[in-house]
């Protein structure tokens, strides 16, 4: 059975990295390449979307419309990318899914979680992952990480990270068989071993 | 009270005249113009989105994709040009709404008028038109009025526009209080003054 992984958290929690390492050592392990993508903007249409979602001159947007357009990327994703590779019998690795939309929009923008996981539930067409790894990191521990320029989202107030921060623990905690969560400020090596060893609990399950 | 006047119906069936006709007699009866907008493309944001919506090389786009899509813009268009207009005082008059989605998508693509319905609500958060006046015509009486060339939606088949064509009959047969079904095929005029009819109750009820 293919599993649909995905990784979550804020934004330098070092989510890139180990989706790299994990794609690696899936191709060790069976020799075929898991699917690699992420959200939002995966597909040509997605693409468009984040162009307009990320731009600094989209300030007066409202958070339904964010909300939206967030998840008509992840309906696309689900029809174009992530449904048939697991159909075909491939692993899916996601950078974000639309439980960042929980965490963004829901628990950063206050428009309440359950209200934006019926959208996207309807968006995805039922389609979560089977495995959600949550690198979970302070926003101050990350703060000194990114050394780019911040887009629209990332230079929002505090506090709307840290309402970020604690939606994903509290999704992790209702979920404790979809989720695991990882200390992201922990060494490379360490992350890596600890999601090898959450993918490998699910492998030999499914 | 300011209302919020909608008008339905297939392309072709003499929206845009109507508006402008009911937007000059409801001038002339206080002096003061009421705002005239259409879904989708009223914002901005609206006009990308449109423009990524009805442009022929986006034939992969998923039904869900595109529902999302136009909720996008319907909640940025509440947000920017209906809630604040009505907010002032003065009347909307719109040409389409998000009932054209539940039509469109939930009717024309099966997607589930109800479905559809819900994800509009969360959009719109509850602002839906007074009035819809639905301008009825058959999908084969408007066949012959439309010169320019076919958009994607347009282009789609003749039992798309019969879900469609039927799903708005079933929306106004089943709140009765909210929409007045007119003819379409009639002269201009005698629409003109049905509208007028149904509009001026609406101003001496509000």
């Amino acid at each position: 059975m293919a599993l649909y992984i995905a990784f979550e958290g804020g934004e330098g929690s070092g989510k890139s990295t180990q989706v790299r390492l994990l794609s690696k050592r899936l191709i060790e392990l069976d020799g075929v390449s898991p699917v690699v993508t992420h959200e939002p903007g995966a597909t040509p249409l997605g693409q468009q979307l984040r162009a307009l979602l990320l731009g600094v001159d989209q300030a007066p947007l409202g958070p339904r419309a964010e909300t939206l357009m967030m998840a008509a990327d992840r309906a696309q994703h689900m029809k174009e990318v992530v449904r048939p590779a697991l159909e075909r019998g491939q692993h899916v690795i996601s950078d974000r899914t639309a439980y960042s939309s929980l965490a963004y929009q829901g628990g950063g923008r206050s428009l309440g979680v359950d209200k934006v996981r019926a959208v996207n539930d309807w968006a995805l067409d039922g389609l979560w992952p089977d495995l959600v790894v949550l690198l979970d990191c302070s926003p101050e521990a990350v703060a000194g990480r990114l050394e780019r320029a911040l887009d629209r989202l990332e230079a929002e107030a505090d506090e709307f990270h840290d309402r970020i921060h604690s939606t994903f623990r509290e999704l992790a905690a209702a979920e404790p068989e979809r989720w695991v969560v990882i200390d992201g400020s922990a060494p490379i090596a360490d992350v890596a071993a600890a999601v090898w060893t959450a993918v490998e609990q699910r492998l030999v399950a499914s």
